[in-house]
């Protein structure tokens, strides 16, 4: 069973789910929104959570010796976007590096599926974050029934060696699900047809997907069970509410880099000794 | 123990190792200059085998389902490039990349060490040449104390996962030590010392490197067995005599050609019905 884990003020707000290791996940029985009792403090308390983050940042930078990534992954709607701008406005854009994964290109095709994404993982000192990533390799072309079952296998062992390869170099890797129900799926894709603002992100496709439901929900609980380890963790985030959601995910993140502790390098020459003229 | 392996008529040419998957191999006891006794049939035999490799490329093109790639490593002055230039000059260059490792530049160096040269695999229907590889980090850092041991056995395994993600992507690796005696080296030094057109290549700090020639040894010996799978096997050939060298590869790349057996697809409209006016 996946257990709850949370570096949050339990007074505040609900945790996210660490899940466990090879143990079973069930995204039917984690509640997409649990009710949250000091509604007030959740952005307050998010505000300081970013300001934590960008001097984390900066020490990461200035460091020079290691990286975080942080994956997302979402049905659609589920908020991948919106939940990447609030957590990273205000960190200094030059220390980080956003890459969002589309439908492949027919040289990315032409390689196997870890390789466009290995190309833009972070160098040290920065922070990487992927919108989508290599997991559509086993979500959406299972989905589809576009691999067999032994595909998706070993590509979940090319996903664990290649994240112990990122791990081993220095990279921090943490792996959000934004966890949403299927009415408030509902809800988001009507605002997109009835916001003109919005439109553009509606692709008639998406109903089709929706559809697939059921198949998505089973696809993220096993890829997520058979990925998530020590090393890299998967948290399967409530999204209903984006202030919660936004409050929840910005508390591992910085629990994360106050686990790395960063330190900018001490001075190697004699500071007292330079005069500026 | 390595045990020898060659697809070669026995009475042309004596054979190139095979390295077996975690057995032991001591290069001393493989001799780098064994005697031929058809000499003049070498270079026959090896101009068959250009032709032979230069038609399943094309046909390894037109199929554009898997790929090839060729891994070359040896002491300095083993002969690298002129094994590559011989074993692909006639080759149609539209359907070869070949990569050449140097000193990673400093973007490399910040990255793990697989990044650069995971970008450089070939692509479908392509053959891939690494002139230099991911093998240079147990072999140049190790030797020289920049790693400690626990780093080059975890790498090890990250090369082996790597390589593992590669086959199973459909590329055929196969990878070659050229193996030459430490007096080959001193004459081929001396060579490059002597003759201006060669100087461009000598560099004083490969005096240096040459001091270590134990200790590269003892390395490329423990590499080879750590990494030699079936999937991705590393291969041992004598290469003081180039024409015998040129020979064995030749050999060993047109085997695991045949056995790929590439095929050009077959139309897929009525050619009867196509009428070219």
């Amino acid at each position: 069973m996946a257990s709850s884990h949370s570096a949050a003020d339990a007074s505040v707000a609900p945790a996210a789910t660490l899940v466990r290791p090879g143990q079973p996940l069930r995204l039917a029985d984690i509640d997409p929104a649990p009710s949250v009792q000091h509604k007030k403090k959740l952005k307050k308390r998010t505000h300081e959570l970013h300001k934590q983050l960008s001097d984390y940042q900066e020490k990461l930078y200035a460091e020079h010796r290691r990286s975080l990534l942080l994956v997302f992954q979402a049905i659609d709607t589920g908020g991948k976007d919106g939940t990447i701008r609030v957590l990273l406005t205000g960190v200094n854009p030059a220390g980080v590096e956003v890459a969002a994964f589309k439908r492949p290109s027919e040289e990315e095709l032409n390689h196997d599926f870890l390789w466009r994404i290995h190309q833009r993982t972070p160098g040290r000192g920065h922070i990487g974050v992927f919108n989508r990533s290599h997991y559509e390799d086993v979500l959406v072309t299972r989905v589809h029934g576009q691999i067999e079952p032994y595909v998706w296998q070993q590509r979940y062992q090319d996903i664990n060696n290649f994240e112990q390869l990122l791990t081993r170099n220095g990279t921090r890797v943490l792996k959000f699900f934004l966890h949403i129900s299927k009415d408030e799926q509902a809800r988001r894709l009507q605002a997109r047809l009835d916001n003109p603002k919005k439109r553009w992100k509606f692709e008639p496709g998406d109903l089709k997907e929706r559809q697939l439901w059921d198949s998505y929900q089973v696809a993220f609980q096993e890829a997520l069970t058979a990925t998530s380890t020590p090393d890299a963790p998967w948290y399967v985030v409530p999204a209903n509410d984006k202030k919660l959601r936004d409050l929840l995910i910005a508390e591992i993140v910085v629990a994360a880099l106050a686990q790395m502790n960063p330190q900018a390098p001490s001075a190697d020459f004699d500071v007292a000794a330079q005069v500026v003229e």
